[in-house]
């Protein structure tokens, strides 16, 4: 059930930057592996997991929008990826689930905001924190070179909003698909 | 982080029925066993785990009434207890969260009803779902033998409720502490 992504020396993915936002870093490696279960992940030098769950915020209105316009991933053009592991601070998981709402969307229009940059832009969610794993969630994006700026300008609407204040790990991992060999 | 549930042969509680509620029940054991972390789970029949997790549909002013009543658990007079394990049907999870939100308070006052019982009934939910578990919640109620009737009422007002239609398998575990060998 839980998917793993697993830093190495082998992998479809090849890494190109490490870049650490807030708190402790991962160690940088060559590769990166996306896994459907333990099997492979013995030759790495990390591995972090998440369970793809269903959605803790979006409204039926909004997933409406979201499905409307979101791309699937696995497109040939889109050969640029990012891996996110983030971990949110206690206080936001101290909050009631209408206060984490307001914060998420209200506030800092996550949802609205990521719909500007679909279908450029496609991405998965891993849930993490269930499974005592060291980051809350894993977001996994895809994206064609030619939207690597759109991609950035996401990045940075996200990480000024309000519910960036409650992020306080965050690694952001950007790879290229290997050439087949 | 998990906690683990184990029916077996040995456990601080004694198991008085297994009652099927709906889907596949748990076999009968004469014991459970209440862990934090897998040491002690190999004697059992089966095992169940969840972690307690942030609560996912409640607001802040539903918060402040129920920090202000509810009672904690381990209370000497507290013999009795109950391990609910539930699953919902992939429909409800296919919900988003206002949808779940509405058919969980708006419709069925979870959390509107269960505060009548408080602070007689102690209650912890574990979250089994992003686990990849058998069950996506457990619960564990503990409560006086005096408050068995209450108890029975609440479970029963819970089960004719909207949300109680989504509820695919649930197996309600009734046990008494062990006499103190």
């Amino acid at each position: 059930m839980a998917t793993y992504f697993s830093g190495g020396t082998e992998g479809d993915w090849l890494v190109r930057d490490t870049h650490q936002i807030i708190g402790q870093t991962l160690p940088h490696v060559t590769h990166l592996k996306i896994l459907n279960g333990t099997d492979g992940v013995s030759d790495s030098f990390w591995t972090i997991s998440g369970v793809s769950s269903h959605a803790r915020y979006t409204h039926r209105a909004e997933k409406i929008e979201l499905n409307a316009l979101q791309a699937s991933l696995g497109r040939s053009e889109a050969t640029c990826g990012a891996l996110i592991p983030i971990k949110k601070s206690e206080e936001w998981w101290s909050f009631t689930q209408d206060e984490r709402r307001n914060i998420f969307e209200n506030k800092s229009k996550h949802i609205a905001n990521s719909l500007k940059y679909l279908p450029a832009i496609a991405r998965k969610l891993y849930h993490s924190r269930d499974l005592g794993e060291p980051f809350d969630f894993i977001t996994w994006f895809e994206f064609s070179p030619t939207h690597v700026s759109d991609f950035n300008n996401l990045l940075a609407e996200l990480r000024a909003s309000e519910e960036w204040k409650y992020v306080v790990r965050e690694v952001d991992i950007r790879v290229v698909k290997a050439p087949k060999s």
